[in-house]
C-alpha cells in the first residue's frame, strides 16, 4: 500500500494527520486483483504488480489504496485501478460492492494472516477483469500476467508480502481456478 | 422456462424421457438477469424478456434454461444467453460460478416463493452485464430495458410469473440498486 | 449509530479527535441484523432495536458500531452484539467475515441510499442468528421481533432511518425470506 | 457420494431408473463441510468423514447426498447431516441457501477439478457449524476433527478423492482460516 505517501501529499489529509489517524483508527482500503477472462468468464491470467526496491528485492502486489472521505467504494476502486494500470485498462468493476473477502492487515504480525507494519488497514477485496491495455504508470512498477497455476506456485507466492500470498490463494479459490 | 420444448426436441432427452425425469428428480437450471452497467459497475438498466401469449397476456422473464448432461455451468449460461439475446450481446459471465441466489421452483405453489407447474427446478441465478447489441431471436420475445426504479415498480413486477418478481427484487438488492 | 458518544468517551479517541477524524476519513462500522432461525436455518424472526427520542419519535435500527484500532471484525461484532443485546443473547457470528452487503452512509443525502448526517461511515453488514435471551441494556432501547413479512411492511420500514429500511429489505432478500 | 446406493434403494428412483437418469442429466447434490467454531465464529476444527474400503485404502470426505424430488435444499442438507453425523450433531444450517461454491463433478476426469466416475453431479457446497455430538451412523465411517492447518496438510488432502482436496482448500479460504 505504498500509494499512501502520494495520496497524502495531494489528498485529504496531511502527512502528519494521516500518521496520527493511523495510530487511532482502522484505515479503510479497497484492493483489486486484476484478471484476464475468456468468453466463459473463466480466469485465464492473474495480473500482479511488480516492484523492485533499491536493494533489488522483488515484490509483487495487487492494486490497492485508501478510500477517501466522501468517496464511494466504486469510485475508489476505479481511481486506484487507473492509477496503477493506466487509463485504458478497461476494468470491469463488479456489479455488487460485496467484496469476496475482507483482509484485516494488523500492525502486529500474527494477529491475522495479514500484516502492514504502518497501520491497521481493513481491505475490501475484489477480483476485477480488465480487458484493455495495462500500462503501470509509476516508475518502479510493472504488471506481469500469470496463469492461475503459475500464480499459485511457491516462487510467486513467496514474492508477495504482508500475507498477500494467502489473499491470492483465496482469490483463486473464489474463482474456482484449477491450481 | 418455456425453452424446454425446444431443448428437449433437439437435445439430450426425448420429450417422454424428460417428462418422466421431471416427475422423479429436481431439474438443474441456470438463470441470468441481463443488466447494463456504467464504468463504475453500477447497474443502470435491467433487461427483461417480453412474451405475449396467444390470449394477449404479457409476461416478462429472465434468460434461463436447463443445464445439459456433461455441460459446464459457464457453458450453459453462455448458451442460453446467446439463445435469448442473440450472438452479439457480449455477455460478461461472472468470474465466479457462485450464484448470488438459488431459486427453488416447486410444482406445488406456496412451498417456496417460486413456482413452476411443470416441474421441480433448482435454478442458479446470476446477474450478467451485457455490453453488446441484444436481438432476441425467438418470435414472441422482445427485450426491454428498465431502470432499477422502473424494474422494481408494481406494474413490472406483476408481469413476472412463478415468483420471478421476488427474484428480481433479490437481484436489485444484491447489486445495491436504489429502488 | 448513536453508540458513538458512549464509545468515544471510553475508547480510543477523544470526542474532539473523533470529530476531526470524521471530517477527514470514512469511518469503519460493523452492523448486525439479529434473527431467529428454525432448525433448517430459515429465518423466522428479525430483531429490531427500538428507540424513542425525547419528542416521542419511534425509530428502529440494527446492532451497529465502530471498529476500533487493532480490533478484529469478529471481535467488534461480538462486542456490539453484547452491548446492544446483553450478555446471554448467544449470537452466532458467521463463519466468514465476508459481509452480505456493504452500506455506504454519506453525510450528504442522496449520494447513496444510506445517510448519516454526522459522518461518512462504511458499514460491513451481517445477518446474525441469536439463540439466547436478548436484554437490551441501554435505557431507551427495546428489541422487538418481527416475522419477515411484518419486517417488510411499510409501517416498520418507515420507522427506520438513514436508509436502513433498504438495508433490511436487502437482508430479507439475502436470506430468501418470503415477504 | 457413496450414499447413492442406499438412497436409491429406499428412495424416489429405482436403481435402474437412477442409472438411466445419470446418463442423461446432471444430478443435483448438496455438500456440507462440518466445522467447529469458537464464540467469534472462527473455525477451530474441520470435520472429515473417514472411510476404509475392503483393500484398506483410507479416504476422507464431506457430508453429501442427492436432493430429492420435491425436497428443499435446507431439508436435503439437514437430512444428509443427520444421516452422516447422527441425530444430536446440532448442525446450524446457514441463513442463506447461497452456496459458497458450486462443485461440478464430471464423469470425465480433467474437465473441471472435480471428478465422479459414476455421473455428472452439480454440488452446492456449504460450511456448516455443528455444536453437538457427532456419531457417524454407517459402519465404515468415522468423523475426525482437524485444525485448519492440519486439514490443509498434504497428508490429509491426499486422502480426499474426486477433487475434494481442492474443495477443502476453497472452504478454508472462504472462512479465512490461516493455513
Amino acid at each position: 500500500m505504498s500509494d499512501i505517501a502520494i495520496e497524502s501529499a495531494t489528498g485529504w489529509l496531511s502527512d502528519d494527520e494521516l500518521e496520527t489517524t493511523r495510530e487511532r483508527m482502522p484505515i479503510l482500503y479497497v484492493e483489486a486483483i486484476p484478471v484476464r477472462v475468456d468468453e466463459h468468464g473463466e480466469v485465464t491470467h492473474v495480473g500482479l504488480l511488480l516492484r523492485i526496491d533499491p536493494e533489488g528485492t522483488v515484490s509483487r502486489s495487487f492494486v490497492s489504496g485508501r478510500v477517501m472521505h466522501h468517496e464511494q467504494l466504486r469510485a475508489a476502486l476505479l481511481r486506484h485501478l487507473e492509477k496503477d494500470l493506466g487509463p485504458v485498462a478497461l476494468p470491469r468493476i463488479p456489479v455488487s460492492t460485496q467484496p469476496f473477502t475482507v483482509a484485516e492487515y494488523f500492525p502486529t504480525p500474527g494477529v491475522t494472516p495479514f500484516h502492514d507494519p504502518r497501520q491497521h488497514a481493513v481491505s475490501l477485496v475484489y477480483v476485477v477483469p480488465v480487458s484493455g491495455d495495462c500500462r503501470p504508470r509509476q516508475d518502479a512498477l510493472d504488471l506481469v500476467w500469470f496463469t492461475p497455476g503459475e500464480a499459485a506456485s511457491a516462487s510467486v507466492l513467496d514474492e508477495m508480502q504482508g500475507g498477500r500470498g494467502a489473499l491470492l490463494r483465496q482469490a483463486l479459490a473464489h474463482v474456482g481456478a484449477a491450481t
